[in-house]
């Protein structure tokens, strides 16, 4: 693959009607009172993500992988040794490799009356669509940028930048969100009415991700705090 | 698909020696020492999840939905609506649809002094595999009861089974775990050796699930106390 479209932007573009425009592949067969399509929603629900499942298909069967992304506007990266297998893929492919990008958050244990109506309470963005090799030198230092700073929000700027060496030995492929949907379920159970009286407990126990206290490296010079924006998460 | 192979078991086989064995596509390209196929890493990685993230096929591009699954032995069993498009795809398989399910625990994020050595700690399951329909009542009731009991350990019990209604409702399809490997990172950050006198902090932020006080259901009756089970989470 020879061709690395430009990014059609690298900036926040959305207002609070903007939105993706539904298709076959983002309208779910059920639920659709689920499904969400604002920027704002399928943004939110990104950039609250450390990792994303990535999925793509090598030698005829899926993949799905979990790895690293950053977001810059309407664009998402995710980038990989030039040695690892879909970077390689998402190289050779020619117009680019067809993949599905899914970012899930668990929110909640649903315990209905009824067996049928366990679940879960979740947040997660479905993002169809074809990844690109990134050759140019400013997008690949933006995308590096996003990829850390999707880490924690700061700290590309707090720590040193790739060398030459690390550039070479890096992919970068971009997927642009266009067919993409977000998900959401929230609230308790949906037990039918004929089993309100059934003795079981029923409810949600709500579930997040909880950060300890940092760890320092066992080489860390005395001396050096730990930074505002990680005491801020 | 007309044919469902019974389960070669529904019992626990590990011993502490037994394991998977690699093949080229559980065999990673990088990082090998991070590679793990015995039963117990595998297992316990994928029984401490509430869902996995399933990648198939549809329509020659690759599709990556979060959805709930349950394990039994070497099988693992993942169900939804017979309306469904995955569950649709794998009845009408022969023999069987193609999938990677995936399984994925963050643990830390590893803030090293370069931007390029940033990285997650955490645990991973990915199996390779085809799905194939259950159409048994007897090991369709097993499914069904360990997809609850993924959910909260004991539940099954605990709640009323499924009736022939909502049986008709629900398509079961089966992995079995055969290809299948686990991936774990721990540790602190790796940075180069000219890089640790660099003035910035470096360590891990432990990230791990936390759970909420239990929110009973609007409806619930007074006097139902929250379940042990629920309790010891």
């Amino acid at each position: 693959m020879s061709v690395t479209p430009a990014p059609e932007t690298t900036t926040e573009t959305s207002t609070a009607a903007a939105g993706y425009a539904p298709t076959d592949r983002t309208v779910p067969s059920r639920y659709r009172d689920r499904a969400h399509y604002d920027h704002e929603t399928v943004h939110s629900i990104l950039d609250a993500a450390y990792l994303c499942h990535l999925g793509f298909i090598r030698d005829g069967a899926p993949v799905v992988l979990p790895t690293l992304f950053g977001r810059v506007g309407q664009t998402l990266y995710v980038h990989g040794s030039t040695g690892s297998r879909p970077l390689l893929a998402a190289g050779k492919a020619d117009p680019g490799l067809p993949v599905c990008l899914t970012v899930t958050h668990l929110d909640g244990l649903v315990l209905a009356r009824s067996a049928f109506h366990h679940s879960l309470n979740y947040r997660s963005v479905v993002v169809h669509g074809t990844a690109y090799e990134v050759t140019d030198p400013e997008e690949r230092r933006i995308a590096l940028d996003a990829l850390v700073d999707q880490v924690v929000p700061g700290r590309s700027a707090d720590s040193r930048p790739a060398n030459a060496k690390e550039l070479a030995a890096t992919a970068v492929i971009r997927l642009d969100l266009n067919e993409v949907s977000a998900k959401v379920r929230t609230g308790g159970p949906g037990d039918d009415p004929q089993d309100v009286a059934l003795p079981y407990w029923t409810g949600v126990i709500p579930v997040a991700p909880a950060y300890g206290t940092p760890v320092p490296a066992a080489d860390l010079a005395p001396g050096i705090p730990v930074p505002d924006y990680i005491t801020a998460l």
